[in-house]
């Protein structure tokens, strides 16, 4: 007889669930993520958040949109309220073409597939692609919710490392070559060019090209995801990998950042054999997306001056990314984090010997939250980081937090300093996993 | 060197897609269903489609539902558009378990997921349960959405036999017992009990005990589909197989035939266990269910009648059933058909040596469309008959389609008396597969 913990859950979920062994390998691998067990308390109001990756959008022009809302359902609402097709409206795949153009983008409406949020696309393009075990290269840390959707089909995510400059190529190129010398099957590399979730840096010009060009000589897919790339603080974004080499990536946008995410609109846009398998994939699992979402999303990309509200988002995340990186500066010197351009993030690294994981439930207590390093690993790595949002809290909060986040972390230091390591008292869920929406 | 089609399909996709080797197993089952090929033609106007799955909501109450919109968006506009929780807006959930309780279900509105349509959850139910070679027992004809999503993850559909008073109880014994014998995993039943698509019959109440006792015996999980339930022309549903076995059913509702599809909004109501592993494997597919798509309908069913819609939809599909059945009674004395009590099909038995997919090209010829049988089934089957849909075109237009359809028959008839069998002219793609949004 076991009893170690594995065994223990197993018999576990058996007595309590009459279907425990009915399910498939994948579905023991859906695991709630790691601060979700925390998630009741995070939401209480007397603590700051840094933790979510909600967009403000509180700046939305609400009375115009209502008036196109009624406008919509009073002149098309037998076609709003419709099934449309499995590849999604053609206008708006028109208008997302005109929106990719800001990256550089020549493409053609035809290649472009809406999705429920760009997270469906991800799902997609995983069960197009991943067979159990395949490797997906991706950077070191990585967005939370793509490593869920990537063990969800049980690939294997090896990280890459990344710096300032985003992901380094000759890491990539190295990371290639010993994973073919091992005979593993590399299916894409997934990246995060523009103002990188969680690490808050951008790719620079000269290593797009560079990155491009490897994946090309190797034969490697690229899934560039892009929900950011307009939400940069000064300037449109740089020219995406899809524009230096169409056959070679599948891009992904999305309307939840640069709009709102309440109407679930994404799109992927692919080489056209694969944008092919995407729609098939995407009837087989929600038939079509939503006609509501897409014609409201159409009606405001058409009807409005969006790229107006883009410089007022724009503004308006600068103005909390420069609260952020000042009272960093300020309260925690004894830390180092990245500079974002643009996008939700900052990347900390904590003091040698301190455990973003360990010191999270302490930092609850002293009323700050944010997401430990160790969620954007699929490797356990991480415990000396943290993430760090500033898109949702107003600057005087996000002081506040940075401030309390200094005490929580000074008196850490003095324990581990006393006692040698962080006192660990880990959360219930242990791996990389799903995210909470409010989360990523 | 081998010259079979096989062959050359896979020669050509690699050498036409420069990605065909990446793609995962799964991927090469995503086929196009049968009548897409015929789809541009079948949309043609002077086309009566008998093909399509659509509801008919020119019914709706746009004037109002357009006040309603206007006012979501100007008093609750930033919620609406706001990112919401993985398993759905809890105010909807209390509202879904409202409207199951017409199928005598008595439901926590904590076992309720709410998916991108039902189609999602009948995604995520495949995701969590099934793994390459798992056995799904469906009714024998299923509907199409079902066999593409479970061919997607690979599971494998046994058709259980059905007749007027729906599944065979004894039928479903045997099938059970046989698979076990042969050491095969069946991971669930798939039924469709109220106006089934595509066979247009309903379980008997009596039927719906012995089932349940069966699958609780035999410890096999039902997935109950009803999509189509409270559209009984007459009456409210027979009690759902869920409010007699609720630790055994996995119940998938939709609103997109009560109301409308445009906002893809179903849902899942599941054992508590099962439930949780739903609601991760929604947040790593598409993080949420949409807000605006939730709020609208939370609205109106909050702040309409909706029953009485309900009944104005009820009427008016009676109507177009009667013209049908009155129709085929007239023109196709030749076949025999099912007698929907509610729902959008009936489904009709060609006389012997007609093959209705070999016949499909020639009705299209002559002006009329259907969907041949053979979608219907994992195996091949169904050649014999076709399913044809009362749900979309006016009752005029449905007696006309089906006086087309009889001369389509009577041609096809002489033929085969004449040369023994169908000159077969199969539509280019074979297989059964994922359906396009329009012919569910």
């Amino acid at each position: 007889m076991s009893d170690s913990s594995d065994m223990r859950d197993h018999l576990e979920g058996n007595r309590l669930d009459p279907w425990f062994d009915a399910y498939a390998t994948r579905a023991h691998g859906l695991r709630t993520s790691e601060i979700r067990a925390l998630f009741a308390v995070v939401s209480r109001p007397e603590v700051v958040s840094l933790a979510g990756g909600m967009p403000n959008i509180k700046d939305l022009p609400l009375e115009d949109l209502a008036e196109s809302a009624r406008h919509l359902v009073r002149h098309h609402g037998a076609q709003l309220m419709q099934y449309g097709s499995g590849q999604g409206w053609e206008p708006l795949r028109q208008r997302i073409v005109e929106v990719m153009t800001y990256d550089g983008i020549a493409a053609d409406p035809d290649d472009v597939v809406v999705t429920t949020g760009s997270q469906q696309a991800l799902d997609l393009v995983s069960e197009v692609f991943l067979e159990r075990g395949d490797v997906i290269l991706a950077e070191a840390p990585s967005y939370v919710g793509a490593l869920g959707t990537f063990r969800a089909y049980e690939g294997e995510v090896i990280h890459v490392d990344m710096d300032d400059e985003g992901l380094i190529p000759e890491a990539l190129e190295e990371t290639i070559r010993r994973l073919r010398r091992e005979n593993r099957r590399i299916k894409f590399l997934y990246t995060v060019p523009n103002f990188h979730n969680p690490a808050g840096v951008t790719l620079s010009n000269e290593r797009r090209a560079k990155i491009v060009e490897i994946c090309a000589r190797e034969h490697v897919l690229i899934i560039e995801d892009n929900p950011y790339g307009l939400l940069g603080f000064d300037s449109d974004p740089l020219p995406a990998l899809q524009s230096l080499n169409p056959e070679g990536v599948v891009y992904l946008g999305s309307f939840s950042k640069m709009f709102a995410p309440g109407f679930r609109i994404g799109w992927a846009l692919a080489p056209h054999a694969i944008r092919e398998k995407l729609v098939l994939a995407s009837e087989s699992a929600i038939l079509c997306p939503s006609m509501v979402g897409q014609m409201a999303i159409d009606d405001y990309l058409s009807n409005y001056d969006w790229y107006s509200q883009v410089k007022v988002y724009r503004q308006m995340y600068r103005e909390r990314a420069n609260a952020m990186l000042g009272a960093l500066e300020e309260f925690l010197p004894q830390c180092t984090w990245t500079k974002p351009q643009g996008g939700f993030y900052t990347w900390v690294t904590l003091p040698e010997g301190l455990d973003a994981k360990a010191m999270l439930p302490r930092a609850i207590t002293g009323l700050v939250a944010y997401v430990s390093g160790t969620a954007f690993y699929a490797d356990g790595r991480g415990g000396n980081h943290m993430r760090l949002s500033f898109c949702y809290p107003p600057p005087e909060e996000i002081r506040e937090g940075v401030k309390r986040l200094s005490r929580v972390i000074s008196a850490e230091k003095e324990l581990v300093d006393m006692f040698g390591t962080n006192v660990r008292t880990h959360l219930p869920e242990d791996s990389v996993s799903s995210p909470a929406p409010d989360q990523v």
